[in-house]
């Protein structure tokens, strides 16, 4: 960028994303290893050419019937006007640090945590600070409570489960947190379908909390990462907070048309969620019986570690075509739970890594 | 938004964007009134069916294969890396501001301009300085150096042809002010398309100018408003600023694929461009002839006053089933070049308000 006069900050910064790699095990990005099915992919393309016959007139700007559906699938008694959708979780994050952040303004979460939240509060001039987790990775309630009373952040992010720890926070702390809280508080529960029986949503303490939000997305659950829509559940005034500062039209008319069959179809999608949650939790089982510490996980991934070079076994992992992610604290790596194969094929070739100089552990 | 703790400049703040309602002519947004054919639109649902298939993982992050042929259509030897490409050309926008604008930075325009300007330089904090266009609203290029080296804005924006006024921007002037600006220029040509022939495109300038950009959209001449896609094209060190700036999978996969079959059947999708311009011409001769003033008009559009009460001209014209748009200068109002249909019904409208009391002239 020499010569451009970028903002100083961003100047040597490269564009945020894991490598996009063509091999045959893509265990890297948290991704739903099912596809859709013929007949959910046949009725999605049957919609598109439909919506295709107004694509020169601009889309619904408010997406009204989207967030209908949304709010019908979230349930707890949420409607369309209390639900707010983008294209991505992503553009859900920019929005309420546009609306609730910025300049003189300061986003507190809890780490490790998940590595774009500073690429947010970069991008919104909003000051990023955080306060460690556990060495389980789980939060400290009362010193979270502290650190809030401290700090007074204008916006708090929990990850819940957390990525790349897979950590679920329980009600108690969240509700500790949303009480100390006196700026708003965003609870991203992009992996929360994957967290195990009896894990409950942050979405029954909304009508406790008017500063809370709870964040979710398409793509985990419903295997919808290529369509790219991100939600969030709050009261209605914060949701009208969002639509002001969103661009108009930010949801083109196909993203809404794709999403809204999607949604008509959440049993057969999420079907495939309890056969990610039993790998998941088989896998991290069999981490642990490989000798290696594994973090108690409630979403579609596990960390796991502690490699004396981590990056040594990545590209071991690699070199065999299974790819995963290096995250997190030094010494973690997270890999995605996929299909048995997908599983397979990362066991059998940790297990030869484990037994060479790049696999030791620290 | 009572009680929730916004940013204390938005509140009031209502969200952007013209009233959405349901009438028989809609002329208030600019939109192009020819949907794309049956076989495009059948290639289209085809395209979709097959990138569903893959839904389930995230897409081409970097949209190359887009890029590349964005950049094949704009011509001028330009490759994909010197092409950017976002979910509308106010997303492209967005990027600029967050990569050359922010806190302690300014964004100057030609005003009367785009009213979206302003909401990217206050969703950025960059300071929104405007210098006046003379009374033809086109650029006096010497008092525009000067405001240039008074102002050093960080960034330019110059819209040409311009919004709502609909006035192209001549090389010349362009020249001027990418050689007076310190910082970054972009030339806004969303409606590029639409100019008489003969009207130069500035991307001819860009060898010339290394902090200049050039912004486009599908919306208008390719009648891809519900798709939502705008581009830019800049020197490949411009573009990587931006990718540093946008959120990870900006673009969905299906976006990605409808524009590449829209792109594709480009020579299709522009021919009703010279329809709509003869009846620009026509419209614009039209207007004139019934005794009011017109903006000279390079656009899809044209402006027309001035009106004792503009308000109540845009209703009565409401009242009979015309919807255009109260915008610009007090006095103006602004009117979409459309078919053939919908000038008649236009024309017919505004004829019976010009011999009622609503249609009084200032």
């Amino acid at each position: 960028m020499t010569g451009l006069p970028v903002r100083p900050e961003l100047v040597g910064e490269v564009p945020y994303g894991a490598p996009q790699l063509d091999v045959p095990y893509l265990l890297n990005v948290n991704e739903n290893p099912y596809p859709p099915s013929d007949a959910v992919a046949a009725e999605i393309a049957t919609a598109v050419a439909a919506a295709v016959k107004t694509m020169n007139r601009y889309p619904e700007r408010d997406a009204v019937a989207l967030r209908a559906d949304l709010a019908a699938y979230l349930g707890h008694g949420l409607t369309a006007d209390q639900v707010w959708a983008a294209n991505g979780s992503n553009e859900v994050m920019l929005h309420v640090l546009m609306a609730f952040g910025g300049p003189g303004r300061s986003v507190l979460s809890f780490a490790p945590t998940y590595s774009m939240y500073p690429e947010y509060a970069r991008d919104t001039h909003t000051a990023w600070v955080t306060f460690p987790r556990r060495d389980d990775f789980t939060i400290d309630p009362v010193a979270a409570v502290d650190a809030i009373h401290d700090r007074q952040p204008d916006v708090i992010f929990v990850a819940s489960p957390n990525n790349p720890t897979g950590t679920a926070v329980p009600s108690e702390t969240l509700r500790a947190i949303a009480t100390a809280a006196t700026g708003v508080v965003v609870v991203d529960e992009a992996y929360h379908e994957f967290a195990r029986t009896g894990t409950p949503s942050a979405l029954g303490l909304l009508p406790e909390f008017p500063r809370l939000a709870i964040t979710r997305t398409m793509s985990k659950a419903f295997a919808f990462a290529g369509g790219r829509v991100g939600y969030l559940a709050a009261s209605r005034e914060f949701v009208d907070a969002l639509r002001v500062v969103r661009l108009p039209y930010h949801l083109s008319a196909i993203t809404q048309t794709v999403a809204r069959v999607a949604l008509a179809h959440a049993d057969e999608l999420l079907a495939a969620v309890d056969r990610l949650r039993a790998n998941r939790d088989d896998l991290a089982a069999w981490l642990a019986d490989s000798g290696l510490q594994v973090a108690d996980s409630d979403a579609n991934f596990v960390l796991f570690g502690r490699f004396a070079d981590r990056q040594a076994v990545w590209q071991a992992l690699l070199d065999e075509g299974v790819l995963i992610r290096v995250v997190g604290p030094e010494g973690w790596l997270r890999v995605s739970a996929g299909t048995d194969e997908e599983m397979a094929a990362f066991k059998a070739a940790l297990d030869q890594v484990l037994k060479t100089e790049e696999g030791r552990l620290q």
